[in-house]
């Protein structure tokens, strides 16, 4: 309940920021983006060396990715969704104008993002291999959560 | 010294993964230019509440944006530049070829950037404004360094 807490706070803090409101509706896209980017690529890294075997285990790698992950949770990238970054008013984004309509589902998803990418960086720093394994699945299926409600096919 | 010593195992473990070998230079360029682009973010959130003033200091959220420029430096993002990845011989890059003919000069900027994050990190999880300001200058010199070295104008 304290990291759900502490992650609703983070939410808030993030929304009170006038940052949302010095950055164009192209620059909220391309950060959201990139910050995406950035987690998927380490996200990878993770599903490699403890999912699929692809590459051996290797913990400080691990760790570190983990920490990447739960920093892109923990950056406050509510404020990068102004009304007028949706597919229906802005290019070069798949967001679904419904995420502005459901703000208590989107910050259900964000929170969970934000306890399961903090449980996989706790995870990541005791190094069992299968249950960050395990846990890795968990912030896999948040971030499915936040595109099967809110992204364009 | 350890902080110092433990930058360059997570470089040299980055290194030795072979990930690299797995994304295409397009894949490469895009995922580091993404990195920076959320370190880019992050380093504006703490600049306008340490620097300019221009947003009110919120330790939560300077805390958070430091352990986000701290992640991307300890990602490992060495393996994100193969050769091929330079203006050279790819597009959207302005990677100059002389970052693969100084491979000292790379790593000691990069070891920079990496202990000089990790810093900021820890000066913004203490809080005191000022300090966390004299930082973030520290580590947006290591930025620099990397593009007047080997970023194209």
């Amino acid at each position: 309940m304290n990291k759900r807490f502490v992650s609703v706070a983070v939410l808030a803090a993030a929304i009170s920021t006038p940052t949302v409101a010095q950055m164009s509706v192209e620059d909220q896209i391309e950060t959201r983006q990139a910050a995406y980017q950035f987690a998927s690529w380490n996200m990878g890294k993770i599903k490699a060396q403890t999912v699929d075997g692809s590459a051996a285990f290797d913990q400080n790698q691990v760790a570190a990715a983990a920490k990447a992950i739960a920093a892109v949770a923990n950056s406050g990238m509510s404020v990068l969704y102004s009304r007028d970054s949706a597919n229906d008013r802005a290019e070069n984004t798949r967001l679904k104008p419904n995420f502005f309509e459901e703000p208590m589902k989107v910050q259900e998803i964000a929170v969970s993002f934000v306890r399961e990418a903090n449980a996989l960086q706790e995870l990541a720093a005791a190094g069992d291999q299968a249950a960050i394994a395990r846990q890795f699945a968990k912030v896999g299926e948040t971030c499915k959560a936040c595109h099967d409600n809110f992204r364009a096919k």
